[in-house]
């Protein structure tokens, strides 16, 4: 195919921050051009987070329902090829589910739903479809953790007995949902965010890496789960004692609240 | 102005180095389109890498006098804004020239000529044509040696008393030019690099860090340059010893045949 | 005082390991000299490692219970001021006792005792006699350790809400008890080692350092503790999940099948 | 022989900074008691800093030309086995000299003497005698260094084509040796120190590391020396670019300038 693929976008606008790294990444190798997009929620930001990136004024569009309704109508020279969507986690099965349905694979940000239920009919539809459907553990593209993950399941190291991981982060240190901040303003609301704070929102890409790089399963575990920040709703901090299926252990830590932290993940296994 | 800047390219075709890391610069925060370029010296090459980056083939050229010559008689709508200089460096002043006779902007590679009577005649046209020229010294433009400068010319440490400053590479330790690889080849012939090798190569971003961040200007320097490999051309290896017009004094050494070194520039200022 | 403090050494002879460590610390300013030794449980090893030490002849002693009793009938001139016990573990609070109740200051290595029962005798002992009881959890000597310590308690960085502390070592990730060699024989044997293995061994260590630098106290915790190379009698790896009385919360892990790591303890306080 | 040697000491008492070194090196390994000393120009201080260091009474000299005479005159049993130079380096010649002639082996802070003449001198006077001198270029004591010497000469990495040495200190920024700073007003001084400052201070040792590693000489150089420190007598940093006789080249830089370096001494060889 002598044509670059063309992606379309939901969420991501004013005020977004993974939509952003969404661009970069696919604009990097030249491969992907964005076409379109349903950027906000709110239809007149939406509007204008077309505006800003220069898309086609017609395909600056104000609800997902929309963009997945009239590209689907556009000629194959023309329509979107697939969908990134980089919204708030309670808007991520929907929009999902309405992609699969009018044709469009999809990229998708974690989580894939708020249920297990949600999650299956999912994997049911992109059977039935035969479409791709990607959700971004954005560390294990790294060829560094390629590199582990062959390190370690192919017995170069022998068997893998322990294995610790972490992902401290401290924007969170404070309260800074209560001053309005966006990210921090979803990122600890239950009804955005999903029940878990923290171990969903980072926990989970510690929880990935193990996984991945060793090739094991996590069979049990055993969690300290926290919330420091008075107010908060949603956890800020876990410690998790970990078994994987092969006899290995470790621990697991993440965290919000490790003030002078970025995003600073980190893997061992021994 | 409310769309992307457009680009045009000469070199960074099949093989080439820098141009890719232009073309993923430019593309990092979306402002800029690749819209034409003329991308390498043989013509067929050249056709192959534009369809390899999906150009409209209309605008695909064989040669950058065709594509000066074109672009211009477009549509304001449709021109190249500006065009990037990409091509081993005898091929940087005539192109430019040329650029700047048509009425485009230019960001050229250094180094921007072969001799000063060149330079002087581009200073000429850029002031003539108030056309923008921009020479990469790529390292500057880093938020930490913005901070540097900020901090050494303010006054924060003091006055600057000793600055050592490196550039190791390893990738020319071995006569890689007989292999027939493409950046050693002209980087290592005098006709197409230039009189100088590793200090023209990589040497100047040394000698320009060091003047940026501390606001200096070398005023002596008693340099030895060595070439190292075999039936090579020209210089792989310099130490120098530099004097600045503030009476501060330092080290300057670069070379390309520091084995198990990749791109390790490095700066101290005291 | 104008003199050296003399000291003499229970344990530490041919085949030990942190005697030695004692004799170069206790070397280090000058302050003090080895004066006598009871080295071995084996006499004649206790004598060639006396030899060794170029201790006087007439002051290598066979046993402890020896040393006591012929040093405190020397003159003042002469005696020992203190004894420096490192033993293995099962041999601590006997000859702690005895050098108490025989009017000598005593330094001992960890643990103190194998029962809260002796260990509060000890602490009687020490009182009834006004000497000096040192055990020496050596990592807190360190000067980064107490301004850690004075940067945690005085406020400086608010209240710590997360402790991460870890002491990974490698050596023991074979079964190298298996092949006679001292160190491993002895702390992996219940009998002279006590309960714990890598748990006391070092994992004492962590917990000591973090209650050391927080100035909190472990309230309550959580552990999966591991013996992971096969016929081992103690365990050799741990993760613990801790919380303290102040309401921070942390993680411990401590392991002797680290491969790849030698004393490798950190900790993080947040 | 089954006793520790026995060392004296010339200069090393209060205020001095490397005899506390030689000392602590000594008494490391238990093989070394400190048994006399000639330990400052003072002859008061020379005996409170025998006492402060608890040698018998009879053994604290007020010179060393003293203590070379009486001590020669003790039995076997008692006398010193060899003795430590550790005063500013115009005293180096003469005690080193007079040791020799007294039947003391010597180890000697470097530089070995003021002139080469003196230099020869020594060493037909070691020839003769037959007893051991040293000269405490303490760099190349520790196993990385041999360890990198090994690695370079055997072969292991090729031929070493370039050398980059350098060694920052920051502790002469400021005009010190005007407070009367004992270590900074006598290495300052060239009735003292000799005719270098930092060159001879610290630039020696990386020249030395230079050549130990990779087992090659120095032919050539061009030096770049200079006093930054208005009204200092010596030059507190140097910048040399060198040529060995293996054809390898390489930079050299020594300071006392240079701000927030302690005692940074690096070595890279290529």
């Amino acid at each position: 195919m002598s044509r670059k693929l063309r992606m379309g976008m939901v969420g991501g606008g004013q005020g977004a921050f993974i939509g952003g790294v969404h661009r970069i990444a696919a604009g990097i190798d030249g491969q992907i051009e964005l076409v379109c997009g349903a950027l906000h929620i709110d239809p007149e930001i939406a509007i204008l987070s077309g505006q800003d990136l220069y898309l086609n004024p017609g395909r600056i569009y104000k609800t997902y329902h929309e963009m997945f309704e009239k590209e689907s109508k556009l000629s194959a020279e023309e329509r979107m090829d697939f969908v990134s969507i980089v919204t708030p986690n309670h808007v991520h099965f929907e929009p999902t589910k309405l992609a699969l349905e009018n044709g469009f694979h999809v990229v998708c940000e974690k989580p894939m739903s708020f249920s297990l239920d949600e999650a299956l009919q999912l994997q049911k539809l992109v059977k039935e479809t035969g479409l791709t459907f990607a959700l971004t553990h954005t560390y294990t593209g790294y060829p560094m953790v390629k590199q582990a993950r062959e390190m370690c399941t192919s017995g170069t190291f022998g068997k893998v007995r322990k294995i610790v991981v972490e992902y401290p982060q401290g924007w969170l240190s404070t309260p800074l949902e209560q001053t309005g901040q966006q990210q921090a303003t979803w990122r600890t609301d239950p009804k955005r965010s999903g029940k878990a704070g923290s171990v969903g929102d980072i926990g989970t890409h510690a929880e990935n890496l193990a996984e991945t790089i060793t090739g094991l399963k996590i069979s049990e575990l055993s969690a300290d789960v926290s919330t420091f920040v008075e107010n908060r709703l949603l956890d800020d901090d876990a410690n998790v004692l970990l078994r994987f299926d092969s006899g290995a252990k470790g621990v697991l830590h993440c965290s919000q609240i490790c003030a002078g932290e970025e995003n600073a993940i980190k893997i061992k296994a021994y």
